[in-house]
């Protein structure tokens, strides 16, 4: 059995086999995990933990960085090795949308994601308090608070998403709550893995 | 001479003939200032303040609501009262977008502003830390982190805003920002005020 773990800016995601399971990034000792783990990490503190682990293998030096580019995250980069043709929206605490056609990574964006939106509403003022309501009819202009608020995040969002005409797959954590405004989109929370795998069998080769 | 006094999360905007100036709501005392002052307010702590202040008029009792919605901010319909034909973009702490038909206001929504947008970036990652590029090519997907960040920020709303095939203009303290992005729109940073003098006037016949 081999152990993967996608590990982002709030928690590790591991897979082992079909099974897959997460621990926090604030709570969780990645030193007391002793078998042998295939890791990505965007966490520059994570990072440092695991650097000194020897079972724990970083899988992104086994990337050909070529047709990416240098400060992109590497789950990013692992998601896009995953398709050959479709936006990958990958909903976590940012929300990055990388488009691939013919299996080459075409460029993509970074917008926030769900909760540290909810927060930046209020921060700007407590009247801006409101959950988003994700089956606000995106189809006309709001005339109440919560629509107001809740159209500026998703349907400005799912505008440019959709302008792209492409086969849409959601991952992450908060990708069923995405499916409620790309109706057509897949939802595969484990594309991560499936990168990671392909490039977990190029490293055997090195 | 009239004072006008548009209040909003960070700063007293005051129009005294032509000449405008802004204090921050922190720091200004609204009791200090003596003569008669016709203000709308959208910031609930300074409202107590300049309730018990006679001399601070609000305008926000002459206005009438039918045609917005009950939590709607008062800046936004007052604004919506200055034009015709419009969409309006007043970039503040947040960014309210309203439009405007045949003088009747169509809906809007409510975007988060430059500064607590960037924030936001900042709350998820230390590694999204970057100013928005204001001239990033927003016509292609990015492949840099910067222009990631900005186009996630900035693209979807031109997108949005341009949609509407109407014309456009820029309010609110960081209208100039946003002028590089709708290049066609006026700036009107006293648009606010018109809307002001127009519901002043009709406070006269009560």
């Amino acid at each position: 059995m081999i152990t993967f773990c996608d590990i982002g800016n709030t928690s590790y995601h591991f897979l082992q086999d079909n099974y897959d399971f997460k621990e926090f990034v604030d709570i969780f000792d990645p030193a007391s995990f002793k078998e042998e783990v295939f890791y990505i990490c965007v966490n520059p503190l994570v990072k440092d933990k695991l650097n000194v682990l020897t079972n724990w293998i970083d899988l992104s030096s086994f990337i050909n960085m070529d047709d990416y580019y240098e400060t992109m995250g590497v789950d990013r980069i692992v998601a896009s090795m995953a398709v050959k043709e479709a936006v990958i929206v990958d909903a976590g605490s940012a929300i990055t949308v990388d488009v691939v056609k013919d299996s080459k990574f075409q460029g993509g964006f970074i917008y926030v994601g769900i909760k540290a939106m909810h927060q930046a509403y209020i921060n700007i003022s407590t009247a801006l308090d409101y959950e988003f309501n994700f089956e606000c009819d995106l189809d006309r202009l709001p005339k109440n608070s919560k629509d107001a608020i809740s159209y500026g995040y998703l349907k400005l969002f799912q505008r440019e998403v959709l302008s792209y005409d492409m086969p849409i797959i959601l991952t992450g954590g908060d990708a069923d709550k995405l499916k409620n405004i790309f109706i057509d989109a897949t939802v595969d929370k484990n594309l991560i893995f499936k990168g990671m795998k392909k490039v977990y069998l190029t490293s055997r080769n090195f």
